[in-house]
């Protein structure tokens, strides 16, 4: 088992904010390289063609960094780069989707019923997760929701209100109807709206974050430094202030101060 | 006066369409460049230094297809890079801001009233609309009111229904109470929303639309062909399928086959 250091992580934006802070607080030992692609962002709406391109130069920025290990803190470029991610640096590379499936499924072996996918329109489309799941368990019956509006919302940082309930329930009202009892934020800004979500949904059903698997991902199959030492640097392709203002608030206390980088590539 | 016969335009996407849907119709004797870069897209959310980077790199591209004219179908990109485009193109250049501004204060002049202005959040920051209306007549009241769920809204394809009426209403209930008397719809996305605006504001409102005030402004400042053979060339930097078939629905009937453009710039 090979020690597990430096971690690369990145996403289109602030959306991998959420796996970070979770890591952080799971793995301290370990120090984190953050890549936001703010100037790029919003991924999901894109091609999956753009997506890979895209992807390909978070990565190929990160691995300067001597890092031990990449997480893909982007669900849209799991769905549709891992492979091509994979192929352009020497560490380990682990997405959102494996450990979210994992997740879930332990769920519903135990508890039976629909499984619910809520993801951006790339993401939804590409169908990572829906073959994900089948390549397990054909018998599970799956419903998947693209959720376009709930990345512009976060990043707009209006999370809770008429807004987002009207929106929530847009999306979510023909999973609620079909009786979903499983539900994966396939999108790491999802968590952001984790509230009015488990408002519209209710207490009975399971709601699997990303973040929580990836990190218990790390733990079983990496050697972890056991002393609190870790650091965290943060790189962004646009103006830092904004990120910097917002990061700072999401992870609840740590100064963030980003540093701008030029150009990822072409 | 120089003759007009060929017109570039760009956009971050897909707004820039109802900018150009007018051009077509008031000037059919012209032929059209139009460029969405919908591999970045949206550009109002970004900060000034990446919109004139992304700006300067889409003139460019058009420059070099003979174009007589530039239009710069953005708000974002006419209220922050305005100067640097025209320094990397040899023709006129015509963005949104002069024109709506010049069609906002004949009204103002007759009618008296608060002048609101609505747009991105990068194009408030800018003051551009600010500075213009004030330029010309200090003593006019202004209201400025960022909007930032719109672009995502109409990218979407929500138009109308019950979640624009409360996006509508979170935005404009400040403008509506201060009793603004007519209102700059400061982006080219927002025509697409004029219908839930127009209900929430009332119709003794002005409103005023970029597109509209350009095409006059071309007439009025240039010699236009007076057959009706122009035609119209479309290329995006992300996949062309999704943009033809949005584009193709919003020129009604005129079939749309962008053509992808592998790169702007770095």
């Amino acid at each position: 088992v090979a020690e597990v250091k430096k971690i690369g992580v990145f996403d289109s934006g602030l959306g991998g904010l959420t796996v970070l802070k979770t890591l952080q607080r799971e793995l301290p030992g370990c120090s984190f390289v953050y890549l936001g692609d703010t100037a790029r962002t919003p991924y999901g709406s894109k091609s999956g063609s753009t997506v890979v391109r895209y992807s390909v130069e978070c990565a190929t920025f990160l691995a300067r960094h001597d890092i031990d290990l990449l997480v893909v803190a982007c669900n849209t470029a799991s769905s549709v780069a891992l492979e091509e991610i994979a192929r352009v640096v020497s560490c380990p590379v682990i997405g959102t989707i494996a450990p979210a499936v994992r997740e879930c499924l332990s769920h519903q072996e135990r508890e039976g019923g629909l499984v619910g996918i809520l993801g951006t329109r790339a993401t939804i489309q590409s169908a990572a997760y829906q073959r994900a799941i089948h390549s397990a368990n054909p018998a599970i019956a799956l419903s998947a929701q693209p959720c376009p509006l709930f990345v512009p919302l976060v990043e707009e940082g209006i999370t809770s209100g008429p807004i987002v309930e009207k929106i929530v329930e847009f999306y979510l009202r023909p999973l609620r109807e079909e009786g979903v009892s499983s539900l994966i934020l396939g999108c790491t800004h999802y968590p952001l709206l984790l509230g009015p979500i488990r408002d519209f949904m209710g207490n009975h059903i399971a709601i699997v974050e990303c973040a929580d698997a990836i990190a218990r991902e790390i733990q079983s199959s990496h050697d972890i430094p056991l002393d609190r030492g870790g650091t965290s640097r943060f790189f962004v392709t646009d103006e830092v202030s904004r990120f910097n203002s917002l990061a700072s608030t999401f992870l609840q206390g740590a100064l963030v101060e980003a540093i701008k980088v030029d150009s990822l590539g072409s």
